[in-house]
């Protein structure tokens, strides 16, 4: 098992988000975060006899306990919580600021896609739960990012735009080959490049000065070829790459999502650690979470040739 | 002034949507629906010493009451609430159940983004709220839009994917073309008809008696050229189109999205509605959002050749 990274003190949103990233990476050795996505069925069984409201929020507070050693981000599923209405988002809300309390990273996992005002509003709310990065989705353009790269009106906050997913109706769009040869998703990388880039006339600023973007990509981990390719297209981008463990990436498949530097990436695992195959069932149930936290970060040390 | 439609009562969500969608605007005899995206700053001046979430309830409810009579449906941005965090949501709630009382059929401006389970979750948060209908991005695929035509096991919701939005930078990906010849939203539009038919094996049941989806496409009315080849790409979809009144799309605008029965579009009004200019200062501040909700219904009616 991996020694604990040390615990660093409760952050608040000041300074660039992708240093503010790369310094947590730093800090526990590697660029590694823990998707929650609680879902009542999945729960473990002490939990199962309080609301499902009270219950998610037990579970949640306990894998930030489990895994705040280890790894360096959170990915909070705002739909997890949004489901159980006001309750749920009072649920995220507290998550939220206990995982920053924890030390963590916080990226809401909203994927929201409006415009103007809205993307506005939208970018308030995280801005509320204060996480450091939210997701988003490209389709509507510039309109629908930036908001989320200036929110409260400074450049504390980041986002990540769906580039290219794993799911498998993904393709079905994101696939299609444009005229000058590009596909969807790799013009959306481009799209992705000059919004968060530091020369662009609505984007100054966006540069960190460890040479990332306030404006990440999602890369899904099992689209493997393609990672590489979007990689050369956003070298500035840091790349949010969920699906691995239980959605059948290893690590294998994620190294083309870093530079040839190992920097640039962030792997999630949510299913693999958060219910993870207890040997023993009689312990505390955050046990074997940790213990998964522990090598995830380790497997992912090992791919990337740090330890 | 045109005389006020009959109110109907209490809906449930029993049926299909888009039956249920378009008996609501036989109904009013007009297509119509007011969007309703309270933003502090431009309330009633009565309502400006209240807490923000409270004046915002207070004129979305004086809003639904003002345009009961007059239109078939109310649009509800979901990011005006969420901003406001739990209180916002709750409003939220309250407001969308309301309009449900009212008669009204509500489509829930959410824009949601996510797949598998996420999507499920974002689905049942729709359900939570009784809406009619959600609003959703394409990016994903099917995976993303699919749940929300079978929230809660049953086929009484449905959708609205973007295809073709209004916004300046839509057009950044909206507008590149394919290899085939297609243009990106096209491509979507080609899709949203698949998904939404009666033929492919994912979506049986989606059409009505009525003969129209349960998902629907989100079109908007400053984009008339590329209207009329969607809806020939999309006929049994019903376009939402928002963007009537102050967003600079008029009647002429918003009819290449109908069918030429005059027939499958709602036509969405804002900020001309809920915020008018009022010539009478010292009345109610729902006299001039009624007169103005009146006045929206008569213009689609006139341009329609229905009065």
């Amino acid at each position: 098992m991996t020694a604990a990274a040390p615990v660093r003190p409760a952050a608040t949103l000041a300074g660039h988000p992708a240093d503010r990233l790369l310094d947590a990476f730093d800090r526990v050795g590697a660029p590694v975060c823990v998707g929650l996505d609680p879902v009542a069925e999945r729960l473990p069984a002490e939990l199962r006899s309080l609301s499902a409201a009270e219950a998610i929020e037990r579970f949640s507070l306990g894998v930030i306990e489990a895994i705040r050693s280890h790894v360096a981000c959170v990915k909070l599923q705002s739909a997890c919580y949004e489901r159980l209405g006001v309750d749920g988002v009072g649920v995220l809300h507290r998550v939220a600021l206990a995982a920053k309390e924890a030390g963590l990273e916080v990226i809401l996992d909203a994927k929201r896609g409006d415009i103007g005002i809205s993307a506005e509003h939208y970018a308030a709310a995280s801005a509320l739960h204060q996480a450091d990065w939210t997701t988003v989705s490209p389709y509507l353009g510039a309109d629908g990012i930036t908001p989320f790269l200036r929110a409260n009106g400074n450049a504390s906050m980041g986002a990540f735009a769906l580039v290219r997913t794993s799911n498998p109706s993904g393709d079905a769009l994101q696939s299609l080959r444009l005229v000058d040869g590009r596909t969807i998703a790799e013009a959306v990388a481009d799209l992705v490049a000059t919004i968060g880039g530091s020369t662009g006339a609505t984007s100054a600023g966006q540069i960190g000065s460890r040479g990332f973007s306030s404006l990440g990509a999602v890369v899904g981990a099992t689209k493997r070829q393609d990672a590489a390719a979007l990689r050369v297209r956003m070298p500035q981008q840091i790349f949010l790459v969920p699906g691995y463990g239980a959605q059948g990436g290893g690590v294998d498949d994620v190294l083309p999502c870093f530079r040839p530097d190992g920097r640039g990436a962030i792997v999630t695992a949510s299913r693999s650690v958060i219910y993870p195959q207890a040997s023993d069932t009689a312990g505390d149930w955050r046990t074997p979470i940790e213990r998964a936290a522990a090598a995830f970060r380790g497997e992912i040390r090992a791919g990337l040739g740090l330890s």
